[in-house]
Order: structure tokens, then C-alpha cells, then sequence
């Protein structure tokens, strides 16, 4: 059920099976799979999350390829719904551990808020990453680009950026590193710092022999139109001629909310899960980009189908088997 | 492109970056991945995979839960052959390792078969397993229940059994356990063995404290219509009520031209892999169903995901950098 400042309060003195931080892919698939399990679940979604943005999908089995992520989160909501999942827009505070319980406390509204205090035996952390962009005075001029030509994951559209001159953004040193990766989709390749760090002489000179130029003014607008990009213009007037370009930049993990819980073993800012996507908290799960490894969609689904069957065998195992009562008589 | 015996000649002088065998849904995934690295890869499906037989995906994020597996595995050929992959029918014989590249034996065509000789760097094996079926003289009266009312998969299923009457089908006294998994869904159970193993004393007795009725008989027929079950007949003029089934009975592993491997690690027959789906053989990968692991499709396309970005990593990585030649002179 969809719930909203209206009706969550029949839901504040149940005790959910799993509580799902986050409704993108992976949250969403767990959402299916512990609907499907009988089991009672709710996905706190905030909105805004990386795969909304996502212009399209190139390589997911069974979509078209021009397959918005607007498009497949509404129809996955809409799936995870009419299994029986509950459903609110939120943002997830505080998560506390009470022992048998988590209590997660949501922000429902942006204006007159309200903080309402959902339980769960399991939570499953599926909240994700979110881009850094460069930030421009005009923030509309970066919007109209990135997702489209202007990309943030290499795996996902390195192979949409084969042989374009492309220009790689990075916020500090260590991230120019992606050049030498992106060289194989192409070689023409130039660098931008918009003026956020210094360059190393070694690196300086690793450019240099790769050919790839280094352009550390600010960036000022991008230029193209109808979210084709053409070139960068930079704070010094020059125009850096690119048909395509990778944002390299850093994410903002949204993990604030498993701060507080004791003994997380971390990978940085991503999660350390086991096989069945649990982490070492054996009642907390963690999904997709906030768990080490690769950021895809596909993964992130598959890992919401193993927490939600790690988390439906456990409960089963805890409960009292289902017995046919009445042939116990004759059968005994 | 679309191989066949008029054509595949034109690739047995190349070596492709991967192989893979079984065009499933973790094979198709790794396809089209790979084709989007700018990999070369080649995909060999046998036809009449399981997936295949799937009526309906009821758990996969962005697709109806009425997609029947013939139309996924129909776009996402579809999708890998857009990408630029390669794609053939045909039978897997044999996979020999000689060193650098592997050579895969396949036979096409079921009458004047031909035998070409493949070359992959690596092999990716995603050939999946087959239920077996209980075998009854009239076999299409198993097809016309099976995949429908009459489950191969609990966790893809058991959803759909909820609370109604069931048929557990086992072939040995192993697989009746899964009765005591079964009855998170339905505690109305009939386990039946087709006649084909004893029972012993405990089992009997358990499944007597769970008033599950236990049938040793044959089964001769199912009943219902429009692939509705509604009974089964068995040999001795019984017929055992029951609106739906699990049939679990085992599972064929097509996994044979991996037998003669060295070295390979296996868990019975399916493949140990690591977290990126590598089998023990750095140059082997094994996707969904054939590893050790879930059987589910959202798992095998994450499978594909890995078991791609891992190849192309290492092809990547043992590969010359590509120079922007042009720019070398300007910046040096």
C-alpha cells in the first residue's frame, strides 16, 4: 500500500519483516522477492536517486536500450506494490538498533514535516550514490548534458564514447586515474580539473606522453545543443572541442543513516556484504552502490533477490512449521 | 551477426575475446556486456533452455509479471546480436584448454551435422540446467501443467501456491524434504513419488507429525484444463486432489564439455566461482544456474555483468594504452 502522512500511523505498531531503505532497482527488487515470501515489507524512497536520472539502459536483459530509469523505477514500484509491499516518500533520519527490532526514523514532507518511527526485524540499505557534478552558476546548463552525452559511468556508456573526442572531468588527482581506463574506448581524450586541485608533476608527465591535454581553468558553460554535446568553454575563454565526456567527480554515499550502528565493517564508504548481500550486522543488508562492488543495475537487482531470500530463510527457520492439521488424526 | 553453417566458416580463423556456451539469460547478459567493452564474443545456444520453458517471470524488476521467458530470451538476442555479437545454434561437444585460447568443439545441425572447432580466449559457461520431469507415457500431458500450475521453483513460485492444495513430486527421499520449505506457502501438502524410490521409517513418520500424506504410486495422469491442474491420477485408480505442485526431482547439468578441465572446482556439479563469477580457471567464467548459487534470472544477468567486466579488465589490462598520436609531439 502506498502510505503517506495520511495513513502511515495504522502502520506505526507493526513490526515490518524488513524495512527498505531506498526504492531504486536493488530496494525494489527485494521489495518483490519479500513480497513474494509472504513476508510484510516497506521501501522508503526519497527520491532523486541515480537511476532516475538515467537517460536510458543500455544493457539490462529484456529492455530496450532507450529505456528511461524514470520509466523502469515507476513500473518496478508499481510491481512491488501490487505484490503487497508498503510504500512512502521519505527520508530515513536514524536507524537504531533495539536488539530484535531496527527503528527507522523517517522526514515525511519537506514543509510541515513530520518524523514517524517505523520497526523492522531487517533493514536493508539500498539508499545508493549520487554523482558530484561540477557545479556551474548555472546548474541547467549541466543538467542538459550529463546523463545524455555527458556521462558518469564508464561501464555503463564507455562503448556510446567510442573514438569521440571526450573530455574527462575530475575533481582531484587521484581520479585523472580514469583516463587511462577510458583510453579504451577512446584515445582522444582531454582532461578537466575545473580548477578544484593540482596536478602533480608525474602525473603532469603521464598526460603528456598518453597525449592527452590537460586543462585546469574552471568551466564556465558546456556548448551543443538538444543534449548534444560540442565543447566546454572555460573560464579563460577556451573552448575545449568534445563530443562526449566523462564526469569522474566522486559520490555522495547516502549511508549517513548506519552511522551509528556499532561494528559495520566498511570498505571506505561502501558497505562489506557477504554473499547473500548481508553485511556483518547479521540483521542489516546492503545493496547495489552502497556495497562493494560493481555499480550496475543488474547487480543491484540480483542483490536485492539474495538479501530478500537470506532474510526470508531466516525468518523461516525461526517460525513454526505449517502443519495440514487436519489429517493429523488420520495420518498418525 | 547470426552464424549458421552457411556462414560460420568466415570465423573459424578468428579468436574471439570470449565464448560463451548457453544463450540464456546470464550468457545474453555477459553478450551483450562484452559487445558493449568492444569485446569480441561469440554465443552458442543449444535451444530448449529452461528459461525457455518459463511461462511467466513473476520477480524481475522492470518487466509485466506475465513476460513469458521466450520473449526475454527473444530481445535480448535481439539486443546482444545489435551490440555486435555473434550468435549460433548449436551443441556444445567439447572445451579444450591450450594454453592461451580454448577450442570449442560444437555440433550444428541435428541431420548432416557439421563439426566446426571455435577459438576463445575465454570461456564463459552459462549452459544452464534442465528440471527433470516425471516421465509419463504421455508426456504432453506433463507439458501442459508444467511451468504453469505445476512449479519447478519455489522461490520464482511458491507465491503462487499460496495456502491451496499441493503436490510435492520427488524421485528420491532427499528431495521430499523440500515439503518442510514448501509449507512456508501451503501446509496442504500431498508428497508423491512417483514410484520411484523407498521411504524410510523417519521420513514416513515426519511427514506423518505434518499431516502430509505420502503417495508411492505411479503417477498415470494430470488432471484439469486450460493448464489448470485440478488432480492427479495415480496408477492404482486414486487420484490425489491438488489445484497446483512442486515438482523436485532433480536437475540435469549441462556441464559435460567441462569434464575433461583439470583443476576445475566443483560443488557437486555446479562450478565454485568467485565474487566476479571466475571458476578456479582464470580464464573460465560460470554464470547463473551451472555455479553454486540461487537460481534465479535476475542472478544469472548480474552474473553476465561480472563475469564481462572481469574479462575485460584483464584483456584491458594486458593491452598497450591507446595515445592521442596526434597530441605526443605538441606536449611533449
Amino acid at each position: 500500500m502506498k502510505l503517506s502522512s495520511k495513513n502511515l500511523h495504522t502502520r506505526l505498531d507493526q513490526v515490518y519483516d524488513a524495512i527498505v531503505v531506498g526504492g531504486g532497482m536493488g530496494g525494489l527488487s527485494a521489495a518483490i522477492y519479500l513480497a513474494r515470501y509472504g513476508l510484510s515489507c516497506l521501501v522508503i524512497e526519497k527520491g532523486k536517486g541515480r537511476s532516475l536520472w538515467m537517460q536510458d539502459l543500455r544493457n539490462y536483459v529484456g529492455l530496450d536500450p532507450d529505456t528511461p530509469g524514470r520509466d523502469i523505477l515507476n513500473h518496478a514500484t508499481k510491481q512491488a506494490l501490487d505484490w503487497g509491499a508498503d510504500y512512502l516518500r521519505g527520508f530515513v533520519e536514524e536507524v537504531v538498533d533495539e536488539g530484535e527490532t531496527f527503528a527507522v526514523k523517517v522526514k515525511v514532507g519537506k514543509t510541515d514535516s513530520i518524523y514517524p518511527v517505523f520497526h523492522g526485524k531487517y533493514v536493508i540499505a539500498a539508499s545508493g550514490i549520487m554523482d558530484h557534478l561540477p557545479q556551474l552558476e548555472n546548474m541547467q546548463n549541466v543538467y542538459d548534458y550529463a546523463g545524455y552525452t555527458l556521462h558518469v559511468c564508464m561501464i555503463c556508456d564507455g562503448f556510446d564514447m567510442w573514438d569521440q573526442k571526450a573530455v574527462l572531468i575530475a575533481g582531484t588527482e587521484g581520479q585523472i586515474n580514469a583516463a587511462f581506463v577510458l583510453n579504451w574506448f577512446t584515445p582522444y581524450i582531454s582532461v578537466l580539473t575545473h580548477g578544484l586541485c593540482s596536478v602533480g608533476d608525474a602525473m603532469r608527465a603521464k598526460l603528456a606522453e598518453h597525449g592527452y591535454p590537460l586543462y585546469e581553468q574552471p568551466i564556465v558553460e558546456f556548448l551543443g545543443e538538444n543534449h548534444h554535446l560540442q565543447g566546454i568553454k572555460l573560464a579563460d575563454g577556451q573552448v575545449v572541442e568534445a563530443t562526449t565526456g566523462l564526469i569522474n567527480m566522486g559520490s555522495i554515499y547516502h549511508n549517513h543513516y548506519l552511522k551509528g550502528i556499532p561494528n559495520l565493517e566498511w570498505d571506505g564508504e561502501n558497505l562489506v556484504t557477504n554473499d547473500m548481500a548481508q553485511t556483518s550486522h547479521p540483521r542489516l543488508f546492503a545493496l547495489g552502490d552502497l556495497k562493494k562492488g560493481l555499480n550496475q543495475v543488474s547487480v543491484a537487482v540480483a542483490d536485492g533477490t539474495l538479501a530478500a531470500t537470506q532474510i526470508w530463510r531466516n525468518i523461516r527457520r525461526a517460525s513454526a512449521p505449517r502443519k495440514w492439521e487436519e489429517n493429523l488424526a488420520k495420518l498418525a
